[in-house]
């Protein structure tokens, strides 16, 4: 049967030319990158042009960034390693209601740990308002930590104009932008940002899972969470995942080569699935993409479907059963079916939060399967109505 | 050049058959193991298999496996997580002084915290007497850490009748076990030997880099160190590495087929080396190894080497420019040449320190290539020495 993948924000399939790469490190390059001699030299090299590769493209400096395992990984370092540093300024922590756990838990054990946060509410299209976030900060706020692109409706937050706003207001405050479903879709230059700590992860742009990456400005202090060897400058311990590394620098430099035109191929496969989807009765979309006046700040990837009457869970088993992948919620959380903290924040009613999927596109997908997805739901929909109203 | 590769305590290539398995992954199986659908099921029976196969190999049950990013990180749950769990009870930990900085920097950490730690001596053999871990153990002791094989010298540590011991002492200390140099190399069954959380690594089992496993026997409360989306039930949130696990289940798998023929093999290469470097002038061998008394301490891969009056870095630059990679101390603490704790505590000269290099063998190596390193070194030590003396 063919399939059709349209759960690339939960995972995506690597790209055939990274899982190569990292074969040839594994079987060749497979020394460790502390040892001295040539193998570990070897190793060494593939970290550094990895380092440059992502340097490069985020405009950093090539000291700037470190590995981490995942983007939980990179999101709780950014956070709690951020936090314990600056406690002596402070313990105020600013977030919204609609990131990612990895970003919210974190949050909660600080909380456990006596500080104090703030999440902030966003609009219906999941945005947040920059003046709000300026208002929460005070003179004791040592991080404020806001999504790039949130992973379940796909709405887009200005985080130039925020971490602007946030400087302003206190210079001292740290900004960590979650850009794990925003690295490899959008431009992301986290010093004209005024961003200094920025989180991205491996399996989401077609690398593989196990690799995440933490971006830190130059002159951020953040406390190591895992101690040993001392690896990366003592910040994160354990050897270096060489493949991952390489791996996750080669994905990013082939979606970067020619993002605007994979993004406007994206949106238009979007669009295709949006207009295909809203005109069967009673569909609609959630967050940014759904609504033309704000096309800058929906993702060109993410499309949050409500199809009212219909179970999320009978809409994606079906779907499943047509070879079509999706995702009702957002994956991240496992076995804990928790109604949508996004969509509730965005003011979902009770029955659109059980009837919404949520369908993610890379540039592996294809205008055909949109066109074969928006047919197999328009057959669907009607059956599954009919089914649920017995 | 050939080359011959000698460090394989720092890191392993991997098996072909592993790099090919992750690939099928990479490509196929890459869904995330928390999807609905049925690309994400596949991803979790890839788990499954692989905490079965695993849990097979250390007699465990599949609930009592942690897949982690390394074994640096798996010590530190182990300790931290295991500390912080336990803290009400007490706050005094046991360890050795000759074991691996993710275990000693993680005891350093809890230091900071208000807790104590004892830091056993071992004998010149790196042996520490089961005698003096239970003298040790207090009513307020919460966790013992002794590594199973160190990866300097290779001692064998008699860790069932160190957990007996400690458990006749206080059953109630937690008794964690830093295998990462033992496992695939000996029998370890955690329930049998009163061991209560056992680290391994997956890149000194001719697995990648990037995946690390702790046993945590039923009952045993560690904390969560990173906090998100609540995978591997809330203990190690952060999508799980499908790939770097399968591999490591098969590359354990591979490597406990037929243990025993495998570990005679690597005891006879090991032998040659022995005694084709004992018969240079001024050569000796450090640890078990090294002492034909206690053969069931030594590690059947692990040769410490002393080459009097030729450092170590030249030594190993040498040997490397003849295509032999061997080790300076542990290659594990990076960039920080500092003298190596073990062979402090097993009592080594001053002028040992600076001239003990480590080889390291895997199934990988052959009998030919002990034979051609012995003649490599035979040629090049007295041509070292006689540049150094200079």
């Amino acid at each position: 049967m063919r399939e059709i993948y349209l759960d690339n924000s939960a995972t995506t399939r690597c790209f055939p030319e990274v899982a190569e790469r990292m074969s040839q490190i594994y079987l060749e390059a497979y020394g460790n990158p502390s040892s001295m001699h040539h193998k570990g030299v070897e190793a060494e090299k593939c970290l550094r042009e990895a380092r440059k590769t992502l340097a490069g493209i985020l405009k950093a400096g090539e000291k700037d960034l470190l590995f981490t395992s995942c983007g939980t990984e990179s999101d709780n370092i950014a956070i709690i390693g951020g936090a314990e540093a600056a406690c002596r300024r402070g313990r105020h922590l600013i977030t919204t209601q609609i990131e990612h756990p990895a970003v919210l838990e974190a949050m909660r054990h600080l909380e456990k740990q006596g500080f104090e946060v703030t999440y902030l509410p966003v609009d219906r299209l999941g945005l947040v308002d920059p003046e709000t976030v300026a208002s929460a900060v005070r003179e004791d706020t040592i991080l404020v930590s806001v999504m790039h692109t949130n992973n379940e409706i796909g709405s887009v937050q200005p985080v130039a104009e925020i971490g602007r706003r946030i400087k302003e207001k206190n210079p001292k405050t740290l900004f960590h932008v979650d850009a794990v479903q925003g690295f490899g879709k959008a431009q992301l230059f986290p010093k004209r940002m005024k961003i200094d700590l920025l989180s991205a992860s491996g399996h989401k742009i077609h690398a593989p899972k196990g690799i995440g990456l933490l971006y830190i400005a130059p002159g951020v202090r953040v406390l190591p969470q895992i101690y040993g060897g001392g690896q990366q400058g003592g910040l994160r311990s354990g050897t270096e995942n060489v493949a991952g590394i390489a791996g996750m620098a080669l994905a990013a430099e082939m979606l970067y080569r020619d993002l605007e035109g994979d993004n406007a191929r994206l949106a238009a496969m979007r669009d295709t699935l949006r207009s295909g989807l809203t005109e069967i009765e009673d569909v609609h979309i959630n967050g940014p993409a759904g609504a033309v006046e704000t096309a800058g700040a929906a993702a060109p990837h993410i499309l949050s479907v409500t199809v009212a009457g219909v179970r999320a869970e009978v809409m994606l088993h079906a779907l499943e059963d047509r070879g079509v992948y999706v995702s009702s919620g957002s994956a991240c959380s496992t076995n804990h079916p928790h109604p949508s903290d996004t969509l509730q924040a965005i003011g979902a009613s009770r029955a659109a939060l059980d009837s919404t999927i949520r369908m993610s596109l890379s540039v592996m997908n294809t205008e055909e399967e949109m066109a074969e997805t928006v047919a197999v739901m328009r057959e669907l929909i009607p059956m599954l109505r009919r089914y649920t109203r017995r």
